[in-house]
């Protein structure tokens, strides 16, 4: 329901040869290399490229490139660094199809679909994002929590997650999450029980299903929430690729909940960008003698982390941005009074029963696309309206 | 073995008017009561109890309590309290013969084994304390812990404080509790097993039993560590002076640890004692589902407890103080010129086999003879020296 709103606005917004540089990016460079997001960011995703299919880069950018590494202490790797990117150049055109096939559709900054926090990760952004599900994965990451934890998780943390999940949901709270066994299913079972979207970030494509065990799980993700992924279908997913994933659970959600994490735990690598991209970081603390909570008491003893044992004190700690939203949220008839001059124009310009597109409603409430599509979204994590088969409209409970 | 040191020392310093004088004021006053703290402040103990005795306070400090009161918003009650205390008064030497016969001796002020880190309570310093045991209760709180929680404890919490007070023996900590069920009780247990003392506090006399299914634990701690008390022989503990109690708890340790801890609990109230007379305040994490954790993850979200999940992480925290010894612990050798010149000086004074009193010990080692038990007391808890029969001697490793 909501890939062709993402679909339409991708043809008004991003020219199609930027779509097809940044798919052959992807295919061609590891994700979250800074040397490619470097090139990107210099000389626009056409002309990285075009230059890395070749294989020759820009004199200057070498030269800097160089330089850069001998400051670091690094030797330098751009000759193999390149040479890699054309031994896997394909065609985008292919991987562009495959990927739709597989009924997934790719998102790229500038898109109106695109989270615009993962720009917060500079060098290291996603060329571009496949998305597989229903959700609009820039609306339902507006109010995300990710709840992140051991694979190895007991029994305790598996209740934990899932209750944490479901009660964020409850309050309307988006759950982000990777795909694996322990925490990351458990807290995405719990956001499904509560009917509110749910985010699998994937170190795979989106066509890959690892674990195996969870094709069942990952279904359900599909219909109600989404399944995100920045390497092309097919891809396996890797040990580093793990780590750079964790970045995307970080940067796309308010705050990073750690619910169970041994000492060395992927999780905590997901803690660390949480940090680094000062987004708010807590911890679940557990028995001392269990060894899956000693990594999120590390992370409370060294002031990393807030120590959290609720869902209140997660939304205490996360829904101070937007802070207009969550007090609409807390009261109980959601007036609409409580809302912005602009918020509350483009809530009127929302039609009662039959739907409407975004572009109609932006015009209808005198405000761009752009304002329009961010209210609506706030709109819709808030309760005011719903998007349908036919567009947006209020919610039923507000008619009238 | 400590008890006749006590003696020597107290007939020696405080005078025999004194020490009647504060067991009358024992009887008749209750723990911690400002208001007779500030009469022994202002006129001595011996005046001040020569007045509570009659119920006639000089007038100078009548006013001054009055206009106390008056500030605080609080009615003058000052004619009841000293009626009270003209009510309840016995005969001391009567109540001091009483706790000698039971085994117990008494210790006030002044006194070589009264741990002066009590003076921090100001007003509410206890008038004297009775002790019943083996110990000398200066020394052994020179490097003690205060390990608390709730009565109703689960096997966690139980196995917990056990395993950390264990831990805390292990490395020459002594372990100070109250004498309930669950957490002070497995603390106990846990620094008995260690082999090092550990310090009761009650509420009670220390010649009653409460709770009385705690008669042979307490029997083991007067042989291996030491029962105190602020209140005569025989008296009854009451749920006031169950928190009037607590802060003996927080100010003779050098930090205290709730390992668990319901919302509404008594060991919140020793945590509040340890906050206030800055001390190290702990709190051991647990099950966010467990309701005896969540009074310790609110003193840690609070920031008013550290997160301690090892005796480690306890000993790095209370260890700073007194930071010299804790350095000596950690080597392997005990080196003497890690200690300071007077506390050498009284190390070399002390003989190797024999054995000889602080007095002698003093005049040795040119030093007066509080700072020779002080630097005895830190010497003995570092393992340099021991307590004997005979005096002190140095301990066997460390002879020739």
């Amino acid at each position: 329901m909501v890939a062709d709103l993402a679909h339409d606005a991708r043809t008004d917004d991003v020219p199609e040869a930027e779509i097809l540089a940044r798919v052959a990016i992807m295919r061609m460079a590891e994700p979250g290399d800074q040397v490619m997001g470097r090139l990107i960011a210099r000389y626009g995703a056409v002309a990285a490229a075009a230059q890395a299919q070749r294989g020759v880069l820009p004199a200057e950018f070498v030269s800097e490139e160089i330089g850069r590494a001998r400051a670091a202490g690094r030797p330098p790797t751009l000759d193999r660094l390149a040479a890699s990117w054309v031994a896997r150049y394909a065609d985008p055109v292919r991987d562009l199809a495959d990927g739709r096939e597989q009924g997934a559709r790719l998102v790229v900054p500038g898109d109106p679909e695109w989270p615009t926090q993962l720009d917060d990760l500079g060098d290291r952004r996603p060329y571009g994002l496949w998305l597989h599900g229903t959700v609009n994965l820039r609306f339902a990451c507006l109010r995300s929590v990710a709840v992140v934890g051991a694979r190895a998780a007991t029994a305790y943390g598996v209740q934990v997650a899932s209750e944490l999940a479901s009660g964020l949901g409850d309050r309307r709270w988006t759950v982000i999450s990777g795909g694996a066994y322990g925490i990351d299913a458990a807290a995405h079972r719990g956001a499904l029980a509560s009917g509110m979207p749910t985010v699998v970030v994937l170190a795979s494509g989106t066509d890959v299903c690892y674990p195996t065990a969870h094709q069942d799980l990952f279904q359900v993700v599909r219909s109600q929430g989404v399944m995100i992924s920045e390497v092309p279908m097919g891809s396996r997913p890797t040990r580093p690729r793990f780590l750079v994933r964790n970045r995307l659970i970080a940067a796309l959600s308010r705050g990073t909940v750690v619910v169970q994490a041994a000492v060395r735990s992927g999780a905590l690598n997901t803690a660390t960008h949480a940090n680094e991209l000062n987004r708010h970081l807590m911890a679940v603390p557990g028995p001392i003698t269990s060894e899956v909570s000693e990594g999120c008491h590390d992370l409370i003893r060294q002031g990393r982390a807030v120590c959290v044992t609720s869902v209140q004190e997660i939304t205490e700690l996360v829904g101070t941005i937007g802070g207009d939203l969550a007090l609409v949220r807390r009261g109980p008839a959601h007036p609409r009074d409580a809302l912005n001059d602009e918020t509350r124009r483009v809530l009127e310009a929302v039609p009662t029963r039959v739907g409407a597109g975004p572009a109609a409603i932006a015009v209808s409430a005198g405000v761009d696309l752009s304002t329009a599509l961010s209210c609506l979204g706030a709109l819709a994590v808030a309760g005011f309206v719903e998007h349908g088969d036919r567009g947006w409209r209020l919610r039923r409970e507000q008619d009238g």
